[in-house]
């Protein structure tokens, strides 16, 4: 099995520590991608992905899986220990809920912000500012939803950690680009991430 | 069980479906809540759901589960038959990137435009009609990429109906509030169309 994406971008690292979690790293070859330099934007990678978007799973049989949670979800199937998507239907729900919560309220404000406030894109996309401003704000506003729901709390979803330790803290890590950092005020959310940053799947 | 909802609203419709689909709708009883009122906004729904939106499903035990894919997610694992999330792992992967295709490139694109073209929400967010702008063209390009991939298909995924089906045909129907309708040349999206819209779920 063949992955395709960018190291440095933060989808594929999603997919990287989630497969270091299950033990399964070594199972995958990587093709690295550089994005702008638009090698996503052929029509071979177009066949692969009509999105475009890394990361793409290829199998062994030559049929794709694009989208990070795809691809997890996947990988969770064939190897379900430990899981990731939560282990039974009300954790799984939960797990699902935060998922969607760290995709919709933060991924994606996160993504938006830095594509059109840094034009990063600009050769395949409209910046547009006032916008890229108003997904900061609800970018800093998950930071604090999410110290809050850490007091006293180990994981994000219950007793165990999860994917969406996984995503939330990429998300995190992917704000860089934006200059947005945990605020020093936000203890539980930077003893949280302190934590889940020393595991070794966080390097994968 | 209750599902706190606002009938009319596309997230609410989903979930509907999908108990429609599973034979399971006469299970729950509908809290209905009118969100331009802001009845989502007080303290006692932000305590069930933080992030304020319909729909919220709550258990008899008193927990919650907010967001659409997670409570469908909920009662997929209760009530595997008929499956509409995956039968076996590549589908459920497929399955899995079709609904964050439909979701981030279709859903939220026409949520979007909706939101900042009409202002309907002016009074608790900031909209930006240039933002609104671009998502129409997003919205209306995903109406070209699903006509294309429904040529020879009779359901999104594979030869069977799911969830993907479900959020595809409410995305569609929710771009009434934009004026975006399927174009008479797409005919292999219509002939979809018109094939799930017959089903006794598109009512429920």
């Amino acid at each position: 099995m063949k992955i395709y994406e960018m190291k440095v971008a933060p989808n594929p690292r999603r997919v990287r520590m989630f497969l270091a979690e299950k033990g399964i790293l070594d199972q995958v070859e990587f093709v690295e991608l550089n994005l702008q330099k638009g090698e996503n934007l052929t029509p071979e990678f177009s066949a692969m992905n009509p999105m475009k978007k890394v990361p793409v799973l290829e199998l062994d049989d030559g049929r794709h899986i694009a989208e990070t949670m795809a691809i997890c979800r996947y990988f969770e199937e064939l190897h379900p220990e430990p899981a990731l998507l939560g282990r039974d239907p009300f954790e799984k729900a939960q797990v699902e809920q935060w998922l969607r919560w760290i995709e919709l309220y933060f991924f994606m404000p996160t993504g938006m912000c830095f594509q059109h406030s840094s034009g990063y894109f600009k050769d395949r996309m409209t910046p547009i500012a006032e916008w890229g401003a108003e997904c900061r704000k609800q970018a800093e506003g998950f930071f604090r939803f999410l110290d809050r729901h850490l007091e006293g709390r180990e994981f994000i979803v219950g007793d165990s950690f999860s994917a969406a330790d996984i995503n939330a803290l990429c998300t995190i890590d992917f704000n860089k680009v934006n200059s947005l950092r945990i605020d020093p005020e936000q203890t539980h959310l930077k003893a949280w991430y302190d934590r889940i940053s020393s595991r070794p799947s966080a390097r994968a």
